[in-house]
């Protein structure tokens, strides 16, 4: 029985966000800390702001370079699932628990990416996939995706989130 | 008698962007369709987020190139006409009809050009004076305006719209 | 004493950004006007956005080039915080008063920076440091940092920043 199946059958009033990352084996890592004078997550009335997202582990840099050169489409997505990985961490470490979110509002994807040599929307996926499995089909943001000169510490991802909050 | 005319005249409480579609002779779009795991428009509240919206016909893309080399301050202005036309598409898909849209709340364009070549404003204005004809002077939208190095497809505009309902 | 002493000892309900601008002896520039079709801010519900921020006094660009190249870091802070007492000059403009902030929600940092040649996180702080002294350390934003290719008029940095309002 799928995720959707169950959902209809119970007729869920909310998501299970974190009894669906124990079934899927995801773990959490260490939740990101600033580096600078801001903060990982503001709450304003039902929105949930995330600070940009980067596939950091452990403050370092998972990945370091340029999707079509030193990076291929694998390591982009690879990337890309580390940084949402980071953003549902920063997200339980605000809220408590993940059962507060009701869905993702907006995934906005930045990249860095050698011209048009690397199928962008591909590479996104690795994150909107994440959070698609986590949240559910009926649950997905909308979407932006830009390639972009370069990011903090030499990172090929960042990702802007907004969550909205259960009531 | 204008717009702004008549709006003054009949204290209008909203407008009606579906009247003023039809005066301009404006015709929309099939509505676009995802290039992955999200969906083109989202409610929260009274807001509606859109996924970044490209030059898209038919899913295939309608200008390639960068800005000041293949493409002149005309064709990025059509371009951005054109991404801004699907976002009327998208919007009025999801909401049934346009007149439940009160102001648009912000506008930001990103765009492949070659350094400073080209006017970025003017391009822009491609999206917002389409906005403004449609919503009106008084519910002109806040405004960014980024030169960035890639974006799906090779398109040279994404535009990131959010619309305010009506209550 | 300190912001933080005072207003945990006064127990202060919300912040007065208008105090705290004479105590940190900052005058406001001129507020920004449009270069297009857009206004410089838009209020829905208890949020407060702003256009693109850029480093202009009297609608003249502050700095011109990029980061790592013509500009160092130094510049760049002065860059961003010039654009950032632009944003609260805007707010002031549509508010009346900056007492009616509650707090930064999100500030997007958009420069444009040769390669990882620059400390961007360091960069972004010109802004940040300002809209933290200005609203308190409690009330700081969560923060997204972006190495673009180009922006409007040649200058180094643009600012994205959403503000709460109190009720």
């Amino acid at each position: 029985m799928t995720y959707q199946d169950r959902a209809s059958r119970t007729n869920a009033p909310s998501i299970c966000a974190e009894d669906r990352i124990r079934e899927l084996g995801i773990r959490l890592p260490t939740p990101p800390t600033p580096f600078g004078s801001y903060v990982e997550a503001v709450q304003t009335g039902s929105l949930l702001y995330l600070s940009g997202m980067l596939p950091v582990v452990d403050h370092q840099p998972a990945y370091v370079g340029t999707l079509g050169l030193e990076l291929d489409t694998n390591s982009g997505q690879d990337a890309a699932r580390i940084a949402a990985l980071g953003a549902l961490a920063a997200a339980r470490n605000y809220l408590g628990t993940l059962d507060r979110i009701k869905r993702v509002v907006r995934l906005s994807v930045f990249m860095v990416a050698s011209g048009n040599a690397v199928d962008q929307p591909a590479v996104a996926n690795g994150a909107s996939d994440l959070l698609r499995d986590v949240f559910g089909e009926e649950n997905m943001a909308v979407r932006s995706v830009i390639g972009v000169a370069s990011l903090p510490l030499g990172v090929p991802i960042e990702l802007e989130i907004i969550f909205e909050l259960n009531e």
